[in-house]
């Protein structure tokens, strides 16, 4: 029996959806139970308001709530009993082999680098995250944790990424592609030419992929430092609702009627929906010495289901020893 | 009369749309001329081809010519008789009030800080970039001159944009932001906290932007090194062609009849207009000691002319005093 410690207090809707996405998990897969880590009572109240009467949910009361907007590390020390930090210790000390949170990215990436510590062999921990292209999700690995880093920590984030992807996101053998301004070996930064010349042999790298690609499905994983990782994220998240207001706009401009561009914006919904990262099942810290996954703030029960279901995976597949083996 | 000299030979599509676009240009104003420089029996048979029989348009005889494809800096070096050094030099020689060309970028980069040098107090010039946002196109800066750079650099790439932004785009009182992963001030790498420090205090900063709020129209003048624009800028341009397959992949799913998502396509290529840069009149190399542009290598007739225009407007509106006024 594998046992998911969730966050019952992370995100925007808790613990609405935290619970109902754990509901829908062990209605789902019978192997698993979830630990709910929150504040008692709100946690009982909530899953006899869902009407969930079973044993395979437990509750492990953590009065107190970081909230989205507190400061990530201050947060972490100044409310040892939120959900976070109780979450990730009671994962330490192998009371569960996974905590999943919606909430405080920043506190969660602090806290399970400092709680958890790091896999042997890893110079830093560091946040992944899908990212929507043309033929579907792949993963974009560093994007947010490292603003700055050496070579190394590239090659890093390119294995531990292949790690994931092949054993997760059920890419057998990822295409590995490094984040720079031209395609050319020559091209880039000091840091981004040392790396390239470090994967150079890599029986995976793909070589280095403009912007332009990224979309266009050229890597299964595609590896860059936090800052251009993190901005890269947060513009691709905002294609949808630039573009509706752009057409929107241009409806309005050209008296279209209505009814005429209603199933275009029906077919442009869908077409846009890999870009919603809510209904994405969470994202993993790499490199931290456990399994520790956070999903986006809007996460819909479904995106909950899918969080635990990913850890629940890298558990099975036992990632983190595939990464030890890999970089030691 | 300002004359402004045109590469004849630069772009996919030469010496068809740069002469095109220069008999546009002197066609709608009479008060410039255009010297092209290029191969003088190609330019003086494309004119007859394209029935110009004017004085208004010269040819200055380059018999070279930079590929696309040429390797930049050694490109200028190997072929001195070619457009992009030839026209350069004849600008810095005042026997022209600018130099545009749809040619190789990198080549006519290297080409303008080597052959025109830098403006007084300019620490490193810079290429900037129109950037489409839902309200139009913005300008970013740097989007790939400088992939590394020091504060200081960015405050200067702030204030030559925000002069460009003001003279050339026509935006009264451009407002500066800082490309960054948090709104917050002590967000980002040290370099990017220093450049925020040192812009804090301009009237017009607004701020770090997020790659969240790029597209959504919060700065006239979008600051970052040139690594990071660069990304944004290709990765922007490949939004259109990603977005028609992703749309066409769902009308084949659900075999949706073509009559029915046809005008849906034609009110998404609309909205979508402002991503196509063939389109956009050239951007400034800033910062150096003369007026330079760039046009996309697929430039139509229209964007040549328009670069032409750009590039009289800069020269009318003396954009270089006013920056090295600003930044002594």
């Amino acid at each position: 029996m594998i046992t998911i410690a969730l966050d019952a207090v992370g995100g925007d809707h808790y613990p609405k959806n935290p619970i109902a996405g754990a509901i829908q998990a062990v209605q789902e897969n019978k192997d698993i139970q979830v630990l709910l880590v929150g504040p008692e009572e709100l946690c009982k109240s909530e899953l006899a308001a869902q009407g969930y009467d079973g044993n395979r949910i437990q509750i492990f009361h953590a009065p107190d709530i970081i909230s989205m907007e507190d400061a990530p590390a201050q947060a972490v020390k100044s409310k040892p009993q939120s959900s976070i930090p109780v979450g990730l210790t009671l994962h330490a000390r192998k009371q569960c082999d996974a905590f999943v949170s919606a909430g405080n990215t920043g506190a969660l990436m602090a806290a399970s680098a400092f709680i958890l510590g790091r896999l042997e062999g890893v110079l830093r921990p560091t946040i992944s995250s899908v990212y929507p292209t043309i033929h579907g999700f792949r993963l974009m690995v560093d994007v947010g944790a490292n603003l700055e880093v050496k070579p190394e920590m590239l090659v890093q984030f390119a294995k531990m990424g292949e790690v994931y992807a092949r054993e997760v996101m059920n890419i057998e053998s990822p295409r590995i592609g490094l984040i720079n301004v031209g395609e050319e070996e020559e091209k880039g930064t000091e840091v981004i030419k040392k790396a390239h010349e470090l994967l150079k042999n890599h029986p995976n790298f793909v070589g280095n992929i403009e912007g332009r690609d990224i979309l266009h499905d050229t890597a299964d994983v595609y590896v860059c430092d936090g800052f251009t990782g993190n901005i890269l994220l947060k513009f691709g998240e905002s294609i949808p609702d630039a573009l509706q207001f752009m057409i929107k706009a241009v409806v309005k401009k050209n008296n279209l009627p209505l009814e005429q561009v209603q199933p275009a914006l029906g077919v442009l919904k869908e077409a846009l929906a890999p870009f919603d990262y809510q209904v994405v099942g969470g994202v993993p810290f790499l490199g931290v010495n456990g399994v520790s996954l956070v999903g986006h703030g809007g996460s819909s029960p479904l995106a909950i289901k899918n969080m635990i279901f990913n850890a629940v995976k890298m558990v099975e597949h036992q990632v983190n020893d595939k990464i030890v083996s890999y970089l030691n």
